[in-house]
């Protein structure tokens, strides 16, 4: 059952390793079938070291388990609120990754200072607005996904494909787990780059919406001409 | 002789390598077995490469060395006096890991900024206080102890699992060595990601309370639903 | 055709892998045939793990491809204002290294704070003003060539083997593949330690011209000395 | 000849690249043996990747060549001017490392702000004066030398084995080539960490003497109980 999309997300999930996005357990990937309505998820807690394709969890939207004898990832909720919001994604990473994560603490988004931003995030990277109590003691993490889905709003979430979750860390998501672990990637080395910008210049200015345009446009979209396949 | 926990404490120094958490001898891990009142520890100033099981020394709440031809760390008594303090604790590590040292030199206690944070530590890692020229002259290692012991007073160590000794660098410990090295890598990442922060954000603020008591208490206590032992 | 400069190429492209220049496919590589008129660059978009000799692509200086089935590197006409106008170098790299980038996008040239950079950049590595709109959007890759040769105006590109693109990251060059890459990591070496440097002193000054003529000189010119083929 | 001392140069020499303190060729080690008063050095401009024992330099104290074909470090004065003057060490390292170049680029001592530093330098660990014109001008080599035994004074060597040459990096001895390694891995660890004590706490103090006094002296000097061999 759903294969092909175990093994990309057992890949995934190992490729926080090998990007140095998580210590220990702390990150976790999933990838959305749209033809069954199934996720398969990282179970809660486990290695990646050991992490095996028979560990994967697969759940229906409401969250029932279909197959896997593991408890899921303790954030699957939030990876379930987003998918059933945006049916253009089909990949999700979490993870406490060290540069992203600065920034989630220090509650502020991730201004465009550069282009290797505009190359994947088409403006900010934002960053949530802090949880009520209410939210954090009910149904934490289902709210986790609730306050990403109010800051991203109307926008494409392809266009914007990561954010940072105030006080906790950052989610990516893209077309495929792959590319949601991708978009990781780039969220937390322009996260590392920003801060040194800041560092450099606290009173950076935002680059201009031509070269932003520009450089998202030349990678994204119809007029793309980046890479082989344009 | 204490086999097993001998195994455990080679393997826990041994991942101090693996961790990046010391240079050359610059820490050490003991383990504690309650049943006999025995502590195993690595032996003073011997390299982590050739550290042998053979080389661990055995010794005695008291001090006295029970088994081992070489001399045990010279950071022993510090070892012993938490021992004696803390039943909770069947382990303890001693670095100068980067990050955790940095914070150490300052004298500054690290806030609680985020959910990483608060999954392992239930409040700020305190920064002891300085140690009197008395305190350093007598009987200096057995003092750092005791300025471990006077800070965390009537918390928990189990929820506290680490501290900074000024200008120094950090303790961990946990329910065996190798949580202690667990408790251990989670106090460097934490150092790192908040002193970012406060690069960011000098005015950073404490997480609210009830965003410290959902982390903390999601993977600790008896309603603990992270992992799959829960 | 071409065989010797592709194998350069291709090495020079994988070294920006070790030496921790790019992320994914952030950056290329090209080598100019001064003979034949003919440049050999990276496609646009392929990895750096399987690139393969077959895979580089030739054009002429007017950017008519000569071998080759894959699209050229994005940033090929960068490439070509810069070669049609110094003759002196038949070596290019662009990367989005992180610490030339951070600089890069506060918009700030890098001073001669110390020897390494001196050893090296015969002054400032410069950084170039911001592009207009209108050359963004009409050939954006060829004008940044050209805010590149404005900004180097008739100094030796052999004595300032590199530079900042403003709000993008840097381009090195020199007398091949090679020395290009070699410069780039020079550039990255110093971007760092020129960072740190005003973290700990903000009002740092750059050193004084006998010094800068002292390492410059004696690794470069008529009265070098140092190395062995001096 | 002398092939112990050039086996322990030449593993000193590839120890810099294990350590992480060199780029490229940007650092030399030699040592000296006391009995003939020849010194063995690195040959200028060699990588360390290829440097072998044959390529090694036997010079005299008045820097004569007495055997090897290739020609001497560059820096060959300095080490002169070292060995010539401080009796007590038989082995110097300069690199270019990075943290300790930031702060050799800004102009300022290490203070001594923890353990880590207290237990190797017995003070803080000093930055040369600016080298004046002429000093630069005439014998640039030698000088640096002299402004290295300036700041040292009455010092002695292996209490602070190790300094920081303004606007250019540090130089390390030690008792061996292999100790003068150690200590300038030592001198990059406590200049990282100082660096970023700094960024928490600009109005930090030194440790108290009596700190210092107790981690130097329990590792070095009569009193001396860390380690095996005291």
């Amino acid at each position: 059952m759903l294969g092909q999309l175990k093994a990309e997300v057992l890949q995934a999930n190992k490729d926080l390793v090998k990007y140095g996005l998580v210590t220990f357990t702390w990150g976790n990937v999933s990838g959305f079938d749209r033809n069954s309505g199934l996720i398969v998820i990282k179970p809660s807690g486990v290695p990646y070291e050991t992490l095996n394709i028979k560990d994967l969890v697969v759940l229906d939207l409401d969250g029932n388990i279909v197959e896997g004898n593991l408890k899921p990832s303790s954030d699957t909720p939030t990876h379930l609120e987003l998918y059933k919001r945006f049916p253009q994604i089909s990949g999700i990473v979490h993870t406490h990754s060290e540069w992203a994560t600065s920034w989630a603490q220090a509650g502020k988004s991730i201004p465009v200072l550069g282009t290797t931003h505009a190359d994947y995030f088409y403006g900010d990277i934002p960053c949530t607005r802090k949880m009520t109590t209410f939210e954090i003691e009910q149904s934490y993490e289902k709210e986790t996904g609730t306050v990403i889905i109010e800051e991203i709003g109307d926008r494409d979430p392809l266009k914007i494909p990561g954010i940072l979750v105030n006080s906790h860390g950052p989610f990516a998501w893209g077309k495929s787990p792959e590319n949601a672990v991708h978009n990781a990637v780039v969220l937390e080395e322009v996260a590392k780059m920003a801060l040194r910008t800041y560092s450099l210049n606290p009173n950076i200015k935002n680059i201009e919406r031509s070269l932003l345009d520009k450089h998202f446009l030349r990678k994204h979209g119809e007029a793309a001409y980046y890479g082989q396949n344009q």
